[in-house]
């Protein structure tokens, strides 16, 4: 069995990445091979000690070129649950594979969108996270996407394949999938209800002429880059949405530790990256 | 009343001071224009997000020129005490002024070399951390001083000026200064004993022919690069060594904070520039 499994590949992952490798132990890091949207999109880094007013894409670029030398390979499977076994874990990917290692440590970031209401309670009654997993459970049916980046376009195609109907809700500028069974709709949601399952998308006012502020819907599909570490592996203990951990990085389940943003607080590089390295050094400590 | 004052031009100092800058917070810097030996030391960072396999000296360079860049200075004052008033701080310096200050930020690492058996409890009472504060309390007496870094010899000269003997124990190689009156031994003492007051530095075997394992002093200086945070402010809780702290950095005081390898393991640059970012964020908080 691998020592760890990182699940994101932001500043926390690599930095945790990069001290595992120092510590010579065994690991796979999850995430994509871009690294990190947020990172992307920085403008000018003005705090991060060593590199003076760096932007966010020559970051990148030293990040890459840093773990291509250290021989640290981003495997591009989205994560879709973490599972604590007796011993170890087990992890399972969007596209069905699993991975087994001693320790996680989940460097998941946070949703820069919040969450639903709603949305947590109809988890696995109507909400999903995976298009890829739970897809064909809504076929012929009425579907809506919430989704906040290009990047997952692919997926609402994969969705549009199954659902005779998909109303599709963009966090990001210039659509590009064109179907004839997608809506676009420009406008937030307020709350997703339902009895047992998911029933309404619920929007403050009808957000079209012929869309009913009430829209009935089987399915509403959340496609975000990060996932909420509290539904990716049950029984995490979080607070305000962020996971509840200790000096030590340490979790409430031995052997899962977290680092970055998804700690909380402040949202910055030389913090999650402080994490990462720590996190790195509290899970070397657990394998012995 | 300025905002906050920094002891320590470490990584971790210097990550506090970058995001207090970009806080708009106004603050002092103690420490070296050189920054930290420990780093200038290094001869390849492995683990730093950003910067493959750096020197330290490279690093330091980037952080000196990042430092100016952002008009940053450090100021080349050993600090000797911290003192919580009703409202704010006062810092004493070895030479004897004083700053005053909303909030203190210690990140002034740790000693590389450990406590000697018995130093702490003669704080005061014949142990002494700051030759320029305590030399002239041993005019014509006979002194030991244990020096763990060449950058301090001056201090040795000044110490010299006053005692009548002088027992150099020196932590490094090639002492420079000589005088009549300094003895080098070059044999780590044991403890420290005395009744009232420091009586004799004891070590575990004679450590020349012509000076006993018992050898009556009336005082002993440690001079060290950096100072226990327990030293340097009375009152502040720590374990094992390390300041005592919560996930914001804040310590048992309020509007004291620590940060970086003062606060514990791992003594790492990336654990420290994150507590360095964190503590930064806490104390803007705490200004409010």
């Amino acid at each position: 069995m691998i020592d760890c499994i990182i699940v994101g590949s932001g500043v926390a992952g690599i930095s945790a990445a990069l001290t595992l490798q120092s510590n010579r132990k065994s690991f796979l890091m999850f995430g994509s091979k871009s690294l990190s949207e947020k990172i992307e999109k920085a403008e000018k880094i003005h705090n991060y000690p060593g590199l003076a007013d760096v932007s966010g894409q020559a970051f990148v670029k030293a990040l890459q070129a840093q773990l291509s030398q250290a021989e640290i390979e981003v495997k591009e499977e989205k994560v879709a649950g973490v599972y604590a076994l007796k011993e170890g874990f087990t992890i399972l990917t969007q596209d069905g594979t699993q991975y087994e290692s001693r320790s996680v440590i989940l460097a998941c970031g946070v949703e820069s969108i919040k969450q639903i209401e709603g949305e947590e309670n109809f988890v696995g009654r109507g909400v999903s996270y995976c298009a890829t997993c739970d897809g064909f459970l809504y076929k012929g049916k009425t579907i809506a996407v919430v989704c906040t980046t290009k990047r997952l376009e692919h997926e609402i195609g994969y969705l549009a394949d199954f659902a005779e109907k998909v109303y599709l809700i963009p966090m990001y500028k210039n659509v590009e999938i064109h179907r004839e069974n997608i809506t676009v709709i420009r406008k937030m949601p307020a709350k997703i209800e339902g009895k047992m399952r998911v029933e309404n998308l619920v929007f403050s006012t009808p957000p079209a002429e012929d869309i009913p502020a009430a829209l009935p819907v089987n399915g509403v599909f959340m496609l975000r880059e990060s996932v909420s570490p509290a539904i990716l592996m049950g029984g995490l203990q979080t607070e305000n949405g962020h996971v509840t951990v200790g000096r030590d990085m340490s979790t409430n389940i031995p052997g899962c530790y977290a680092a970055g943003d998804c700690t909380g607080r402040p949202y910055q590089y030389a913090k999650a990256i402080g994490e990462g390295n720590i996190v790195a050094h509290s899970v070397s400590e657990f394998l012995k």
